[in-house]
């Protein structure tokens, strides 16, 4: 188990590039970080107690594509340490875009803000900005590549209502082929010892180099396009199927409505089936399912401000922070 | 009279959807409370002795239609009282709408912040969000439905410029048919001793239920097509009739510069008639009217944000703020 | 050499429309002033001795058009003192241009803030602005008329890079006739002891009043088509050429590669030589430039927000500030 101190010297003024450049132990150090934010979910919001351990400190947000829920979190946990926020939401309401190479732009944002969250459609522009960026560069999702801080709040969340990360069964259903946090997420869960399945359509299904990864480690225990045939699972992980991957809407009606999951479906695998989505769900976890004590996506979504949260006060807190661990 | 105990009790923690969900001793008790914030404009901006008493504390700004005007004025009131604010200015730079439903964006949202002022476009979408959320909603207008601190601040400068809410006679000019503002400020005005009266053309007059409660109540003092009929007014509320309701243009064109008003028209009321407007304003009050000492349109708007700063402090202040009062 | 206290007495409560508006003495005693911002850069993210001294205070950002560098690095000044932003980013998100006069429009948002950047298409927009508003309107660009903030910007550089204002020659390179950094800059480098040049293609020469100008105060000292011709320079000023300048494509892309720089044109000028830009680039400066000693234009965009906190902060401070000085 890694302490703080650990923690501090993995992240402090570090970039967060992708989920792969950090070790299990650097992974945990964070989780267990994490923990003390905890509490502003749950005094919500009568509690008052903050340390404002980023007071001064300026977090700049350039999303050039939207993604709001990505955004707010970051911007909460900033602000819920004390810190302010800049930045646009939007390529569209920017200015940076016209002629300018990403590079430039970089150059010149950094001279504005202590970190920078980094959202972008092209693939490896989070690596590229952290190579010439002298502040920290946070990838808040390149196009179709990397999106750490959703795979370290996955992990955040699976953690804390199973209590542990080894000996786990987790099932991933959904869009197996383009779905960048199944990506990320089976593939950190790789430092840990659990048994993979992944449920979903056959023109949607694993991309052949993760699968051969896998089989490569032994970690893939199912490849299935029914629930139904899953087996025994401790964790299920469940994403949107997007109508783009299909040609033929009829298609994706039928698909749509097979890896659909309800009260029904999800009884065979017990009170205890942890139930995880990245969010917006739009009809593939059925409302009624929100009720189970196993459904924490809203509780997935809150997790991922404090991680956050954790992940911001590591990289950009005082050095002396880690000295009262 | 009532006093910030009350005040604290009525709105500490609670959701804001409709000016119709409090008493008269509630909002007299809020009117009260906002006094205190008025120094802020009277000192202006070399005033610095500001208790941050909303530090660390966020406010999330939903606005699924844009209205600059409420969103800056909630933004200024948070921000002056020490809080921060994140969220976005309009939808078409969110990523909530696609597919998602209002209820699992507030469920999402509730993480990120400890209060959220919500503008939808949807009537009664202020009321389903208050009741799915754990963290009060601030109804910042719902379609056509309601507005409370727009009355709530309309209130406020009546009584500042009066010195009373009671024995007053109040006229609304313009759309009396689809103005929101009116509607609920009318109403709230039911719970004081006053007479109102209406001015404006046949098509766009008193909805038959809204003028069957007045009747009832029997404060319906006047209901006239022209403000030369309408008798004594203490206070005219003056609103902006909408090109869109009329189908043909040279029919607007008529009515449009029949309810506009200027020194002229206004003389016959004296120097004490009180004009209001919610703003923005295009043509229906004269630029000469701005000078006349009764012209608190731009007070009103400044009133916003005073009024806005009592409510958040109340709504989302410790708990210990009612002791020193 | 101006003091501190000449700067607040020249700056404290007062709009910036125009670098035209300020004497030699204000202009230098505000880049004295800003010297002491320089350590948030020097020190960078790992800083945190900051004085807070707008806490409290609401900087407003009007942008009706998009200019997200100025306003970002208006925003970033604002919060590195302490102080807090609100605004809109681009006329399109905002619902103030509906119908509203701009007088309308200041009157509204001067309750909401402190002070207000404005950035609009239309010259003599800040100046009205200024003259109706009760809080200092700082011009963020009005037009191709006015840009006060980023000549001081341009100012403080060079004197940050040559140790001195007088005894240069300066070179302006690119569009002489619609660049309005030029223009300004140009007119501001007459309070000192400078010898101008200007080269550029002939349909975008010096305006005639401008050159008519700098000829009777006998500045003028070089017109020429290529950086060949220039002769010995201390500094140039490259600004970009904008396409929609040239009718005939082929007409812009030979101006266009004519009018670019890289080491092998800049090597004739020696190693001292200290090169500017406003940014963006898109091809005038190689990047093979960025590397040499005398390129400027990254440290030029963050001296930015160093001359901006000193301006907000000589603007907006109390006025107790100028006493320890």
């Amino acid at each position: 188990m890694a302490d703080l101190a650990h923690a501090r010297a993995a992240f402090q003024g570090r970039s967060v590039v992708s989920a792969d450049d950090f070790s299990k132990d650097d992974i945990i150090a964070l989780l267990d970080a994490a923990r003390q934010y905890d509490r502003f979910q749950d005094d919500g919001p009568t509690w008052a107690g903050i340390e404002p351990s980023l007071q001064g400190r300026v977090l700049g947000v350039l999303f050039f594509e939207p993604s709001t829920r990505t955004r707010l979190s970051f911007e909460s946990a900033m602000l819920r340490l004390g810190g302010s926020v800049l930045g646009f939401a939007d390529a569209n309401i920017s200015s940076f875009s016209k002629g300018e190479t990403l590079v430039d732009t970089i150059r010149v944002v950094e001279g504005y803000c202590d970190a920078v969250v980094l959202r972008h459609p092209r693939e490896g522009a989070a690596r590229l900005a952290a190579e010439v960026a002298s502040v920290p560069i946070l990838n808040g999702g390149d196009g179709s590549n990397q999106h750490p801080t959703q795979t370290f709040l996955d992990l955040y969340t699976i953690r804390q209502a199973a209590g542990t990360l080894d000996g786990l069964k987790v099932g991933f259903m959904g869009d197996l082929r383009y779905g960048r946090t199944v990506h990320s997420l089976a593939t950190a869960l790789l430092h840990f010892d659990v048994n993979l399945k992944f449920i979903g359509p056959e023109n949607l299904s694993l991309p052949p180099d993760l699968r051969d990864h896998l089989v490569a480690q032994d970690r893939l225990d199912a490849e299935v396009e029914s629930l139904a045939d899953a087996g025994d699972l401790d964790v299920l992980y469940v994403t949107r199927i997007q109508q783009e991957r299909f040609p033929d809407p009829m298609d994706y009606q039928r698909v749509r409505n097979a890896y659909r999951v309800d009260r029904e479906s999800l009884a065979p695998f017990g009170p205890d089936l942890k139930v995880l989505h990245p969010l917006p769900r739009v009809n593939e976890v059925a409302t009624e399912v929100d009720d189970l004590p196993g459904a924490l996506y809203f509780q997935q979504s809150r997790n991922g401000v404090t991680v956050r949260m954790a992940l911001l006060d590591l990289i950009l807190g005082a050095q002396g922070g880690g000295e009262s661990a």
